[in-house]
């Protein structure tokens, strides 16, 4: 929540300036009088509370302690460190590379819109308005008219499509931007899940058919599913907005919707909107309808686009879902290390001709991972214990760790242990020294694949499905969300809402004092609809509604 | 120049509303009194003006016909098109391996700098206060305090700096992010050469030893000369800044300086700076002296800083230098599109099966080329002349064209036509269908180095050495930079310029009435210095300075 001026309830400033030097931010949020669970055998540099204790807590140390995210003096900005910049790096080369087979281009269009453009689109604008930085003023002088820094470009870019579009043959025009984008929100911010400044990437396409839009659309969902999915091994339900969630000045909005487990709230995780003909009969994007001349008519055809945008938001879902009381838990496949190589039973007494022996032998498998793709890195420091260490790369979520000491040297083997499973004996392996060519590789693949399994049986437990109101918010309180029959209408979704916020329960009922006061929304109508709802038969969830159900949508609180 | 408002004599509004159906921008520059010589032979869809005879107008219709950019509604503003986008990632990926190999991370640090955080240091602030954004509202709201947009990031980035870097283990730290800045400046804009949005890189790193920061700042540069000379085949001088060119808040700067021969200016072409201890010391960037044992003291180090920027202008100045009265021509290396086939000789009499057999072989050996790396497109649209496909893609400025007829099928041969030379006959070229894969790409290298050496030879030609205030401004009017004995004083270096610019000399003495009205400034006083400057006897080249001369320094008039 924010005062009026624009501060947020934001740690950034207080805690920059007053523990610079520690490098271990605290939190405000933690109140003195709170006495926190402190995790067992927790060590110093590590998390000191339980992440089903405090979420909150438990995430900005995570973040901050695992070098994702430092704080920063303007409320609601956070910096990208590197290990968190080198992910999303990662998923931009894969998408990129994908969209590039629909011929999509990268351009760049500039950062300020002017007010006109901006206001063009009414519902666009409307949906906009509240969160739209404004530049006032440049250097010494007031600017005549104040121009917003872009919350998104539609209105940036259509302009330049009504130029660019003269005939059916300038069809489909395909663009895409890696970029900022500045939403002044006055919610209360969370690295990477809700800040004033993030980066992402915006498509934005014009055809001359709703049919060739609208399978764009799903084409791009489906990888949008494939980075969450495949790199980040986050689960997600793709679907469709309702009318009361889509993208303002949308025909439709599809989206892929994630879950956070520790707290049962769904997430957005990233949405491909049909715009359908609003925005280029607003900007005038047209062209003569190619069959014309048969048809006898010249007829003025407005183009159908799209958009559709992927955040650093998805860096933050995949933090939230994978991380554990050690730390991070970063994917094989975005990691920017995935092994950490580290020399162990180095002790006093070893000759200085054993060890360069030693580190030697790392040195040479550790050249051959790296020949065959393994983004590898060796942990030489002098100095530090090797149980230092490791309890260090732990923290920063490298999922996999290799050990190498005398007496693996004599059996010519490694030992591996695993950064995503928490039982010890279950987490270490035994590896040949002349197989880790092959068996490394495959190793971070499976680490992958059981990152997701795991993450995806949690959605799913906790994907209820019901028909009955008096469930509704209990299990909510569950830490579900739920797929309910619903009408889809606008008003009902308010009253749902509304019946499912905190206010409306009494403060006994939920056991969990984090439990979020907001009430739950429709995060999207699956695609992947179960049996049951019969038409003009099956009621709306909503008591109060008279309403036949129309699908089953799926609601809960969310961020 | 621009009233205080903060409009700038810029074209973009009036053009894109004006001209949006035509797709082709005029200038509001161009008055109707005035009689463009136009190119003879030129085509429709061509440059109407020819380069010699009015630079700027060539240069607003290549870089708008040849897709280059597009004209933006926010003054100062414009669209890097998917065309210009392509070169500038190009260098992007060029640059970001060379610098991985020092260990250089990316990251991102917010685009929104705090009013304290910038002013922090004093030499810094001056420099940039008169040309900072500032967003003073969000929504609705008025900021309680306004955040600057970021010109540079070295304020945004060093408390971080501070908080990372607790000990000599730390260093040296270094980072480096590709983003966004703005320069709300009042000069008159030129796209890509100066606009209030640019692209960049800026790398940011501490050592421990002003050693360390030192051959950085070099090995940076080398790059930087690389970008230019061997990706853009522009050539440039290296050397440092004078004390008055200096970036603010640097111990030194070391730069690469352009020229643009049309016109006979220098152009800055990139800058590495050592910024010695100015800003460890204002934001409290220390470690302990990793020596302090030894010597017995524990004294604190303030750490040694660089910054380093490398932008858009760019590709301004590649358009500059190489772009010719047909269009743009873009240097292989960087080009989106290296190899254009065009299919030649269909005519109304030739079968359906000959046409595609000979579609069949062009897709063939275009899979072929592609295959080895060479970027290679094909252009089977119907309706359009060969000739006509020819002249769009000249002005696109695509290094190779590669015609392919019946008649080249027979002989089992392609014709090419190398874009960076006029003489038709000498540009065109024939080669064996089952050569190409070897010969296609030792073409585009040759075309690269023929390019970078032609530009090279303009510049050398008018690099001129001069000891004798007498020719100093006739030699720039000839359009020319020149290399003087000069005392380094910065005062004196104001004189040079006054004395310079063409107030000083009356109205009838410059022929070409475009010369550019300023002074001339130090561009940099070059690494390699010729012989000939003896100290406590040369004198400075300017007749009012008693001092001695301290080495060569290149003055030009400049952008």
């Amino acid at each position: 929540m924010a005062d009026a001026d624009g501060k947020m309830k934001d740690l950034s400033i207080s805690e920059t300036k007053k523990n610079k030097k520690d490098g271990t931010p605290k939190t405000a949020a933690k109140k003195p009088q709170q006495q926190k669970k402190k995790i067992e055998g927790a060590a110093l540099i590590g998390i000191d509370v339980a992440k089903q204790d405090d979420l909150g807590e438990w995430y900005q140390q995570v973040i901050t302690k695992g070098q994702m995210i430092s704080y920063y003096d303007v409320a609601g900005c956070y910096i990208l460190e590197p290990s968190s910049y080198a992910i999303w790096e990662n998923i931009k080369d894969w998408f990129d590379t994908k969209i590039k087979t629909l011929k999509v281009r990268n351009a760049y269009f500039p950062i300020f819109i002017s007010a006109d453009n901006l206001e063009r689109e009414k519902e666009h604008v409307e949906g906009f308005a509240a969160e739209v930085a404004w530049v006032t003023q440049g250097g010494k002088s007031k600017l005549e008219k104040p121009v917003a820094v872009r919350p998104t470009s539609e209105t940036a870019m259509y302009p330049y499509f009504a130029k660019k579009i003269q005939s059916h043959r300038d069809l489909p025009l395909k663009l895409n931007q890696w970029n900022n984008v500045v939403r002044w929100e006055f919610k209360h911010p969370m690295p990477f899940i809700r800040s004033r400044e993030f980066l992402w990437q915006e498509g934005h396409t014009a055809h001359l058919t709703k049919e060739d839009a609208g399978a764009e659309v799903m084409q791009i969902l489906d990888w949008y599913e494939g980075v969450y999915q495949e790199l980040l091994a986050v689960p997600v339900v793709k679907g469709t907005k309702t009318v009361n969630e889509k993208f303002p000045g949308a025909d439709y909005t599809t989206t892929i919707e994630g879950f956070i487990p520790a707290t049962g709230r769904g997430i957005q995780a990233a949405t491909s909107h049909c715009l359908g003909q609003h925005f280029s009969k607003m900007f005038d994007i047209t062209v003569e309808d190619p069959n014309a001349k048969e048809t006898g008519k010249s007829e003025k055809i407005h183009v159908w686009q799209n958009s559709w945008g992927l955040t650093t938001r998805s860096i933050g879902v995949m933090i939230l879902t994978h991380g554990d009381n050690r730390g991070l838990v970063i994917p094989p496949r975005v990691a920017e290390i995935q092994v950490i190589v580290i020399p162990v039973g180095v002790t006093a007494k070893t000759t200085p001709e054993a060890k360069d022996s030693l580190y030697g032998k790392v040195k040479a498998f550790a050249d051959d991972l790296a020949s065959v793709g393994v983004r590898v890195e060796t942990d030489y420091r002098e100095g530090y214990s090797p149980g230092w260490k490791f309890n260090d790369w732990e923290l920063k979520g490298i999922p996999l760790r290799i050990e190498f000491g005398p007496k693996d040297a004599e059996k010519g083997v490694v030992t591996t242990s695993r950064r995503d499973i928490d039982n010890k004996d279950e987490a270490r392996g035994e590896i040949k020294i002349e197989d880790l060519k092959e068996r490394i590789p495959q190793l971070l693949e499976q680490i992958q694949s059981d990152m997701f399994n795991r993450a995806d049986k949690a959605f799913r437990d906790h994907r209820v499905q019901l028909t009955d109101w008096e469930q509704f918010v209990p299990t909510l309180n569950d830490k579900n969300v739920v797929l309910v029959p619903h009408c889809e209408g606008d008003k009902c979704e308010d009253e749902v809402k509304e019946k499912s916020a905190r206010k409306a329960l009494g403060d006994d009922v939920a056991e969990d004092s984090k439990a979020p006061a907001m009430g739950a929304k429709s995060l999207c109508i699956p695609f992947d609809q179960p049996e049951g709802i019969k038409e003009g038969e099956t009621k709306c969830i909503n008591p109060d509604c008279s309403n036949f159900a129309k699908a089953w949508v799926l609601f809960g609180r969310s961020y």
